[in-house]
């Protein structure tokens, strides 16, 4: 295995000298693409989308053939691994996806068991090689999944949930259910991360949505040491390749410490913590991917580009690598096309004019 | 002004040596008590009972003839100040409040002034003095606003928003018309906190429900300033007695170094942070108040009051005040009665068992 042509996603994650700052954006490839909607639609549905390995590949290129981005990432849901568990995935128009087996009874829980992901989620293997064949070594792919912690809510609470009522009262009075939901869920995203892996994912990512909702102790015992479990397991080298990790809990910026500690080779943070401070609190021990407010590119291409420099400039100028640029949160569908052109624009122009100041 | 018979709220806020540590809940007059949704259904609607003294004096007094509270809040609205601006506040049900004129336009944001709080919000002024009355000095009563940022927040978007497209866009775009917005509110809500302390509030707390989802840059400019500029012009004595204020953003555990800079008596602070690294990071120079996960109240009595222990012990045995006990939230409407009994006897009784034991 060869690194891509444009190996500087990789070389950030890995903390190796770059020539610009990399960036792409998490959920690059959604509605807020024309060609996207068209391509659902020919689908039929968003979960048919997801299902179709053809299809799946054509979205992922969409933003690529469009932006100069420093990586794709694999279309795909967060849930497939529930899905794959037997709690039937379906999604409704207007409120999101829903399972319709929640986790409610104490023998579904004992039931629980990891889907063999070779078997149940062979759609997504099949679309992670035929991405990289796509790809040509272009750029690399990043493969991804939920966090054991952000899959339980779905499938304890059955849906998007405002409160979190039904997984928070398991948590705090039947902590050893949940303890068995979160452990057989660790083992399943373990080895679907590590099919994606062995299928042609160069990195992956853990997406954390609902870990910063809990309380700092509860973070710690739900929802950090299982996805630390999963880290240990991940296979971390391919083809004489380091595969790098992400961990990425949305709100979780007090924690960073902890999840440094971890054993991820980079953090994904949202926009609430300013990028310098959060370099100075990790040190160089992980990278750091983020974390632009995805409202700012609601504003002008200038605000665009400024917003983005901004954090460059916080990130440190003298820095050559160990930052990937990107949203801290996925892009809106309401994104007007043009700002993402000028955000990668900018980004690529003013951390190569920053290196270059900086020699 | 005397202070009432238990004082044990506002010596905390003030750092006095307390007997117990003091709780109280936001939204302790809500939905989840029975007497509360019949006196609503007798009001006619939500907004029919905010605007209703004697009504809401009922409802604001519920609560502590349940339990052994140690602070009675005044029972309203956080948009009651846009809605004296002209905005025409209304409700539909399941929905959350809305306004009839959304702030969308600059010459009606060039127009914006800020209400008399005798005249337009006569009727909170007329609950506060009959709450008052009806307490008998017994426990101290908390006025309170919306802050600016949250405040504008509703004002832009028209109601509750999930990616506040419409205030951030501005934010990013045109922040004068922003700072004009929030100028103008800021000189609002300070009137109308100095109109509750002179109408009889002991104490007032600013709610910044939505300053959480800013930037650490623009948190500063666009949500803390503001604050700022409200506490520099509150009424801090009256009739001898320090007025105490509280500053509560959600999801602000981040800044708490900048909030605790910014002239207010006590943060609240939500149950993200673990409340002992929150003391530590802010020193004696404000109390906290917080800071339970609302959705613990979900679980047993048992539970509850072992949650409760955990974060009296974490705040620091030998430490006989700085801390108001309450939730990092507000209440839910899911809430068991009882359970509240039992984490309101939870906090009193170990808080006074820390002190004995530290004597």
């Amino acid at each position: 295995m060869t690194r891509p042509c444009n190996d500087s996603f990789l070389r950030a994650l890995l903390r190796e000298p770059n020539e610009h700052t990399p960036v792409w954006l998490m959920r690059q490839a959604g509605r807020y693409l024309p060609e996207y909607c068209e391509t659902r639609k020919r689908a039929g549905s968003f979960l048919q989308l997801c299902k179709n390995p053809a299809l799946a590949c054509e979205v992922t290129l969409q933003p690529l053939a469009r932006y100069d981005l420093d990586a794709a990432i694999l279309f795909s849901d967060i849930l497939t691994v529930p899905d794959a568990m037997g709690l039937g995935l379906y999604f409704t128009d207007g409120e999101g996806p829903r399972f319709e087996r929640p986790l409610r009874e104490e023998w579904a829980i004992r039931d629980l068991t990891a889907p063999d992901p070779w078997d149940h989620l062979r759609y997504v293997m099949d679309a992670v090689a035929e991405i990289r064949r796509a790809l040509h070594n272009s750029v690399p792919l990043i493969g991804f999944s939920g966090s054991p912690y952000t899959l339980a809510c779905y499938m304890v609470e059955g849906a998007a949930s405002s409160d979190y009522r039904g997984i928070k009262g398991m948590l705090y009075e039947r902590p050893d259910l949940l303890h068995r939901i979160l452990s057989v869920t660790a083992d399943a995203v373990a080895a679907y991360l590590n099919a994606q892996i062995e299928s042609g994912a160069q990195a992956v990512m853990i997406f954390d949505s609902w870990g910063g909702s809990l309380s700092s102790v509860a973070y710690r015992e739900f929802s950090l040491y299982y996805m630390q479990r999963i880290l240990d397991r991940l296979i971390r080298e391919k083809g004489g390749e380091r595969v790098p990790s992400i961990v990425f809990t949305k709100g979780g910026s007090l924690w960073l410490e902890a999840i440094a500690d971890s054993g991820c080779d980079a953090i994904g943070v949202d926009w609430t913590i300013d990028i310098g401070e959060a370099r100075r609190r990790v040190g160089h021990r992980v990278a750091l991917q983020g974390n632009l407010d995805p409202a700012v590119l609601f504003a002008s291409p200038d605000t665009v580009a400024a917003e983005a420099r901004k954090i460059l400039d916080s990130f440190g100028p003298g820095q050559t690598t160990g930052h990937v640029f990107n949203l801290g949160h996925g892009i809106s569908q309401f994104t007007p096309p043009d700002n993402v052109a000028a955000l990668v624009d900018a980004v690529h122009q003013h951390s190569r004019m920053l290196r270059q100041r900086s020699e």
